[in-house]
């Protein structure tokens, strides 16, 4: 089955709103299987409204739309839905009794524009809203279905998950099962991942691959086909093990991981204790850290030490090894990492200075130039970085640089990059 | 001139990508008074983008497309403009020496599939990419304009702003003018402001204004219209104005303004020198402030005393002091305040304790419990917050609490919430 989802609004084409209803009903519905093919979005235009209906209407099997059913004077997506399907506007009780008791439990008392919205189109049963006062629409005609729900992703949701979803999953007696994983990457640059993997038709025996690059790295999103869940659940397993045996050491998670989770994970499991120093990354790391909760059980401590008298009084850096090779040097780097080790007397110091941009470069140091330090007991190392110009991209950079050697090194992989 | 945005990608199709791209180009057209009649998005498949392609140059004077444009094999863009134009691939030398120039740059070798980035469709203007290596396309046919980019926002961006927009704006002879403004607060919920603002409908003079919460703080959305541009700025100058005299005391910016920039002038103006502790932000408020480009001119440096150890250690706070009162509370922040200045000898000290979630709570300490703390030659002052239950949330109001008391303090205006 093949679905089209219209999102309708002003303020979606003019971008101020981003349409994260579209996302999310486009993720629902892959879930169980129906093929969002798909989307667009119209303004609060009758016209344009009904012609995008037409259009969408004739290619699908499923069209979803969201917007312009609210009480105001810029909605109308309901007068749209009428005259498409040639049909008149009736009162529903059920609805008007949804409507009342919404204003009775608030306190607060009932317009006729509100009682207004009890009015449904003839051809549609009503999708209750318990969330708000617009009821949605689900009509079936030639063996085609159209759904109408209000914007309000609160409200739209609730209509989803109770109404929309459990009928289109009924309807839906599916063949082909499509399994998805993404695998996520980093350190390495998406052309020589895709180098690294060769014939990628023969890899994925005809089932699709997708490279989708950031700042964080290369996430490889594989989509897979099967009669049955164990089938393509099987295949799945097959083709990410030959993935995986290809290109496994860049690979620190899947689908939603964050690398600082995969990092609180090791470190909690190993019992080791960090701390970080940090001078252009100014403190992302760090919180980047922070952000798993239950952190405060392997990390200790961070310092910013963003002045020279920073690096010198808080982490014991010489200053003469500044004055002979700057701030920003493999030397300096690796004492600072050292240094923050030392003072907190734990296991492993992370350390990272660089010029992010875009002032600071000299004649010898570009911008983009970054060295990311690690010590524990054994080894006190450090690696040299060449990012981008812009200073934003260069610190999320930096930091996935930074965590991904700590990740290398606890699992004992070469940074050989 | 009606304009068509084209995202490409099933990434978007299923939801895992939020459709950011067409958002944001959509804004930036409406402030060049070019009118986004509809977006779409299709996925990465040929005849389906071919279709559209087909569709929406019918009936647009403007088409803008991203997406599709990497070098690996589900990168399909540039096949389906050379089957829909009719047209074939050259090499475009400047192209293939700005890909050159990239992997030099970089210290990487440039494989056969970067060195293809370089063919054109033979009937584009090549838009060329300082941010990465895959070329866009201007294609100027029967009075229209069909433009292709890549879906990398960064790289998008940078192609908008330095050749799409300025050509399409030379294009676009304008009648009605429409000026935007957002006023940003912060540290004043919604509510009090929309009380405090009076009669919106006599301030705005029938212009309109729209009210965008977010955990950053509350922005304001001025749209004027006018017969002309000096018309139609007077006008908001004059309405702006009003709003100032009502509330200024709560806005910090306008536009795209981060309070860290804000508070990055302010420190410069007044030549003072700033150093932060923080425990449960966790470098975020550092993070944040060293965002700014400039901002080692007033940042001496950060610590995250994660661990009460470090707190002792790094900023004196008294071991007794936490035993009594506990790590989150008043009189440590006012330590840590009073620490991080003392041991860096700089003019202001900020330091945050706090509890954020979802774990750490106590019988008499909830989450959400946040203590800010200031200290300068003067004083030495600290206040309690409470937010919400999402960790990364109440990272985000935290460390705008902390800058705006900040900002605040800088300009001589209480804290009264």
């Amino acid at each position: 089955m093949k679905a089209h989802i219209i999102t309708i609004g002003d303020e979606i084409l003019i971008g101020q709103i981003i349409n994260s209803n579209a996302a999310w009903i486009g993720e629902k519905l892959s879930e169980i299987n129906i093929n969002v093919g798909s989307t667009s979005v119209v303004g609060d235009d009758v016209k344009q409204i009904i012609q995008e209906f037409q259009r969408t209407y004739d290619s699908n099997d499923i069209v979803i739309v969201t917007g312009g059913l609210g009480p105001t004077h810029d909605d109308v997506t309901r007068k749209c839905v009428v005259d498409f399907f040639k049909t008149d506007l009736i009162i529903d009780e059920n609805v008007l009794d949804d409507i009342k008791k919404f204003f009775e439990v608030r306190n607060r008392k009932l317009t006729k524009t509100n009682e207004d919205q009890a009015l449904i189109p003839e051809i549609a049963t009503p999708i209750r809203n318990s969330r708000g006062t617009a009821p949605g629409f689900w009509i079936e005609k030639e063996n085609k279905v159209f759904v109408v729900m209000p914007g309000v992703p609160y409200e739209m949701k609730g209509m989803m998950e109770s109404f929309v979803l459990p009928k289109l999953q009924e309807k839906n007696q599916n063949k082909k099962i499509i399994v998805r994983k993404n695998l996520l990457t980093t350190g390495i640059p998406e052309s020589v991942l895709y180098d690294k993997l060769g014939n990628i038709e023969e890899l994925m025996e005809g089932n699709k691959l997708a490279f989708l690059p950031n700042q964080f790295g290369v996430r490889m999103r594989l989509n897979i086909e099967g009669n049955s869940i164990e089938e393509a659940n099987n295949k799945l397993d097959e083709i990410e093990q030959k993935i995986r045996s290809l290109v496994g050491r860049y690979i620190y998670g899947k689908d939603n991981d964050q690398l600082e989770e995969v990092i609180a994970k090791l470190m909690i499991d190993r019992g080791f204790k960090l701390a970080v120093a940090e001078s252009c990354t100014g403190g992302l790391i760090s919180s980047r850290i922070t952000n798993v909760s239950g952190s405060s059980q392997f990390f200790e401590r961070g310092v910013i030490t963003y002045s020279n008298a920073a690096k010198v009084e808080l982490l014991h850096v010489k200053e003469d090894t500044i004055q002979k090779y700057g701030a920003v040097s493999l030397e300096v780097c690796r004492q600072m990492a050292e240094g923050v080790k030392a003072i907190s007397g734990i296991d492993i110091g992370l350390a990272v200075t660089g010029i992010l941009g875009p002032t600071g470069a000299t004649p010898t140091k570009p911008v983009g130039l970054v060295y990311i330090g690690l010590c524990d007991e054994k080894i006190c190392t450090a690696k040299e970085f060449h990012f981008g110009d812009n200073r934003l991209l260069n610190k999320d950079r930096a930091s996935q640089a930074a965590l991904e050697m700590l990740r290398r090194h606890l699992l004992g992989i070469d940074y050989d990059d």
